[in-house]
């Protein structure tokens, strides 16, 4: 680190709070700050190893692979070690993720992050006993390196439609998995291109010459000495994406490939020696992991927004253009009104998204527990939670992220600031896991089934303000405050939810299929499901974030209070279609927010570097020529570029073979 | 081109017109479509050496640039014939840079697409008759290439704040070229990294003591003979960046670098052998170069976005997932209403922004033939036109682009569907000559201007609405028609305008500077000039295409006036917030707009692949392993993917290097 900037010293003296106060409360406590710190520690002893070498940008699609696992086995092998320290723990595993996703950023993906985020998880949802026994502490020790294949070239959204088979047979007891067609390719595992030598493999589960539907397999795809391809196997790597490069997503086909009968995982379903299948208990208990794996991208796309927002905001403190009046210096653009708005109201997301990730985390872990003891009851309002807060974290985040990067100009879309990277791996959270639409449309099945049965059944908490909201009177006035806000939010989510039954209803009384009706009603159900998430976001920020005020300074409460306030002002403004048509705002109400809106980032601006300062990014996962904390951005900008193979050489190669010639009019 | 899909042949056969004669629209006239396809192929008589070899995205950064020479000195060959055919005519030239463009987005970018596109339009327009004899013919002739550098590290927006200075030196008759900073270096040229030798740069004029401002001069930066850099030039390639990595955008330093006085682009302005200064007549003469490329730029985003619609559309007949009703084979995507929504309202744009382009490239010719004739009156008019223009139609081929790349789910996120690049590319020109929320408003700042003359000025074509949308009664019934619709934007425009006439008004009625007075305005101000485009946008589309569906056949007149009003009802129900506000649409408008929209869908629909195969863009510049003519989406997924050099061995040499030793623990 050099010099810091004259502008970011300035910034920095005028924060009105503490900023190590805000990092303890994001890290949810001074300990926690002080572990993660330890962690970063840790990790940045091995700092050449692991961020040293050519920038990835300049590589090939091959050498970016090599690079990667070239500093990866460096990675994860401290990651390890951390690991190892506490194995079962499903807080310290959180831990452990994050440590991935921090590094990931940085290195377009992680070549073992799939072994840890879906892999793991899945096998010790999944395996029984004896299967733990016997591979779980390899899979713990990375002695193997598992993926999980569920996609198929033909087949995303829709699994019932995978195409891959694992047919029983009893003679040799074995499963004999195959790929019938080219669309049966399983495609997009992670790591499952070059990396991986395990995998579990989603498959048409036939025994006794009937087909039982979706089951998992674990079958080990390369030799463990040679790492050749085992016989039958047809692996290979999918080529160059957008992003997620070094993540290496392979495809995948089987030719009658025979493995034994113990390597279904067997904890919930079971096929018996003889062929006999015995059903799961409970074929929903499986999706404890999958709404896992969705936590975790709900606080993944967070931090990449961090991410986002620490590198726009710094870079628009240091940024200087245009002068506003003859004779005084060009101004900083974090003082273009403009500017302001589209960076600030990213900071508020995050930070509203954040308290969200962490509600989410509270009540899946509360609901994992009764899972874990046969109470199913709130799975229904779990799923349908995490489903519309990851479509709707991922594609703020990604909005957002690409918001603040053309707010950096031109330089915002150099590699070196490393935005373009950061919007193509949040952009593809926007896709894996499940696309957003279709989470969206889950969770308004959700809220319809919610809404018929709201007289008989008892509203879970997530739901239950919509009975409030139904009562007359509850929003009569408008009121420009964050209660009223809310309180306008909850009123829009209920009569949309509403409205979407209603035409329903009468689209089916009319003679329509519940398909038809489902289908041409479509985009305002995922608009209800949105305006519901929307007003569970809100709220739980509010809420959470004046809980969390009881325990801090004044001055900090005061920042995070105009937080609250400006993200609830924004989206107000941003979704004003939706309160005009259902709540009782008026055109001075409106008038009145958009002066807010302004006030409110006259407020933020002078905390809004200790507000990035506060996430704590350090440079090594940044990666930011814009955005590192000294704000050398010129400096920086130019020794990026310094780097280029193509400075190099005064002249390339390419003049004389065929510019020249061309030049001269050879050609 | 394999055997075509069957869903694709069943779609092509449902169209209700017939595709060539939408072609034949499209490219404004039979000839003009015969014309274009002899260029297509006299390109494809180069067809491997100009689009074969290994995909771009498997290469270094490096290799990239170096294939992209060797294949561009092939194309370029055949350009300059083409060119060369008719020089001088200006509709000739933007068919040449159509040409450059079309297949620019196949290849991240043009190498010499820069010569074309600024250094000759500038230097045609700026040099004075002796420069262009010593000069123009060896630029046609490419025997220089030419870059164009004006933005530098520290400056882009504000021109004024260039510290690249040129000091006239009498005693020599020169000038001396210096950049005193770091931040004075020029940044962003493109082909100015390793591949042009010559370049015209901005610089700060200084004669005689004194500063004159922002002057244009033509400066030899590397050797004709060996291609190394001249004495005190730092010329480099600036590095890395999210798209146009073949363009070799590159930076350049001056340290005391002597030209010749005759050096300076003289037409308007001179500097004398003793250095007296000669202001120009007309210093705004030079803007028309400026909307020239901004004209070029509207038509580049409109084919762009024709390029992703014509790879979702067809992805989305092919591509089967979920079964609606148990039994029925699975549906195309294209029939669920959601996948309708994102997929046709991008098409329906990219005809709204390409009649939008022939009438802004209309415009600009009569204005151009005015200006050449001393004329100035509607240049402020035309800049504040293509300002605008220029901004929403980027913004929304970005937007509409990713969305298209979004709902073709993961495979969108492959780089051999061509979507990460095509977006890539887009949204690079949301930045690149005038950032978009700038140029927005400095539409504002004319709008502002006009309506406070509107007394005493008579309103130019573009704003001529004004009088009438403020004329009472002009919208006192909302009407569900295009016509309907297109009042309310224009009322909405007019109000929107002359809100921020008042909000300004009253903040410097109260004391605040005008400066101060504009930045606290600036979102309403964006949101004015945004409205006020799209107010032209729709109305421009509506009365071109109802013109020119008198010369067309029945059922092409029924498709086009379903895309004119599917555009009109999709855009009102995203600016809904604003009808509600300034328009007296109902509640129950809004539910007819929403169902109106469904039922557009759905007429649509059978046309869809119809209307993206009118296009006609081959599949050598299409590109897309999702997006070819034959539908051959899998396996070509497939075969791109095995092109991937990580699958060229079976076992990849980072395994016995690092992953092994990992995995055993010994690291």
């Amino acid at each position: 680190m050099g010099k810091v900037n004259e502008d970011l010293i300035k910034e920095r003296a005028k924060c009105s709070f503490n900023v190590e106060e805000l990092t303890n409360f994001l890290d949810e406590g001074r300990d926690k700050t002080l572990e993660r710190r330890e962690r970063e520690k840790l990790i940045l002893t091995k700092k050449e190893e692991i961020f040293g070498g050519p920038p990835d940008h300049y590589l090939s699609h091959k050498e970016k692979y090599e690079n990667a696992i070239r500093r990866a086995v460096v990675l994860f092998s401290l990651i390890r070690k951390l690991h190892a320290k506490n194995n079962t723990d499903l807080t310290n595993y959180r831990n452990i993720l994050s440590c991935i996703f921090d590094t990931s950023i940085s290195q377009d993906g992680s070549p073992f992050g799939l072994h840890y985020i879906m892999f793991m998880p899945v096998f010790m949802s999944q395996a029984d006993e004896e299967q733990q026994r016997k591979w779980l502490q390899r899979a713990l020790d990375c002695s193997i390196i598992g993926s999980y294949a569920q996609t198929e070239l033909g087949h995303g959204t829709f699994i019932r439609g995978l195409e891959t088979t694992a047919t029983y047979d009893p003679s040799t007891k074995e499963f004999v998995l195959h790929s019938p067609t080219l669309t049966a390719y399983k495609w997009w595992p992670g790591a499952l291109g070059n990396t991986a030598n395990y995998c579990i493999v989603m498959a048409q589960l036939y025994t006794k010459g009937k087909c039982q539907g979706i089951h998992s397999f674990i079958v080990q795809v390369r030799d463990e000495e040679t790492h050749i391809p085992l016989p039958g196997i047809k692996v290979g790597e999918m080529g160059a994406k957008m992003g997620l490069n070094i993540v290496n997503n392979g495809f995948l086909g089987f030719e009658h490939v025979r493995i034994p009968r113990t390597n279904m995982l067997m904890k919930h379903a079971q096929v018996l020696e003889d062929g006999t299948y015995v059903k799961s208990k409970n074929p929903k208990l499986i999706y404890g992991t999958m709404v896992f794996v969705r936590v975790v991208i709900v606080f993944n796309s967070v931090y990449s927004l961090a991410k986002a927002t620490t590198i726009a905001t710094r870079y628009s403190a240091v940024r200087r253009q245009t002068q506003m009046k003859p004779g005084e210096p060009e101004l900083q653009i974090i003082d273009f009104v403009t500017q302001r708005d589209k960076v600030f109201s990213a900071i508020a997301a995050c930070f509203a998204m954040m308290m969200n990730a962490r509600r989410l985390w509270e009540t899946f872990y509360i609901i994992d527990g009764q899972l874990h003891k046969g109470n199913l009851e709130r799975l229904g309002e779990l799923h349908a939670l995490a489903c519309c807060l990851k479509a709707v974290s991922t594609s703020d985040s990604a909005m957002f992220t690409e918001r603040c990067r053309l707010a950096c100009g031109g330089n915002g879309y150099m590699h070196s600031s490393n935005l373009p990277l950061t919007y193509a791996l949040t952009s593809a959270s926007c896709t894996y896991e499940g696309d957003n639409t279709v989470l969206l449309l889950q969770t308004a099945r959700f809220l319809l089934k919610v809404w018929r049965q709201m007289d008989t059944v008892p509203l879970t908490p997530t739901v239950a303000y919509l009975k409030d909201a139904s009562t007359p009177g509850y929003c009569d006035k408008w009121n420009n405050t964050v209660d009223g806000i809310i309180r306008g939010y909850r009123t829009v989510a209920m009569r949309k939810i509403s409205s979407c039954v209603e035409i329903m209803t009468n689209k089916v009384m009319s003679g329509m299929s519940q398909e038809d009706a489902w289908n041409t009603t479509s985009i305002e159900l995922v608009s209800a499901a949105e305006s519901h998430c929307r007003a569970l976001v809100i709220s739980t920020y509010h809420e959470d974030m004046s809980k969390a005020c009881k325990d801090m300074s004044p001055p900090l409460t005061e920042a995070m209070q105009h937080l609250v306030q400006l993200y609830a002002v924004y989206w107000t403004l941003e979704k004003m279609a939706d309160f005009l048509q259902y709540t009782p705002i008026s055109h001075s109400d409106v008038a009145f927010l958009r002066s807010w809106y302004v006030e409110l980032l006259d407020k933020v601006r002078p905390n809004a570097v200790g507000l990035v300062d506060a996430f704590d990014i350090i440079d090594e996962f940044l990666q930011s020529s814009l955005g590192a904390y000294d704000g050398r951005v010129y400096e920086r900008l130019m020794e990026e570029a310094l780097k280029s193979p193509l400075n190099a050489e005064p002249v390339n190669q390419s003049f004389h073979k065929y510019l020249k010639p061309f030049m001269q009019g050879k050609l």
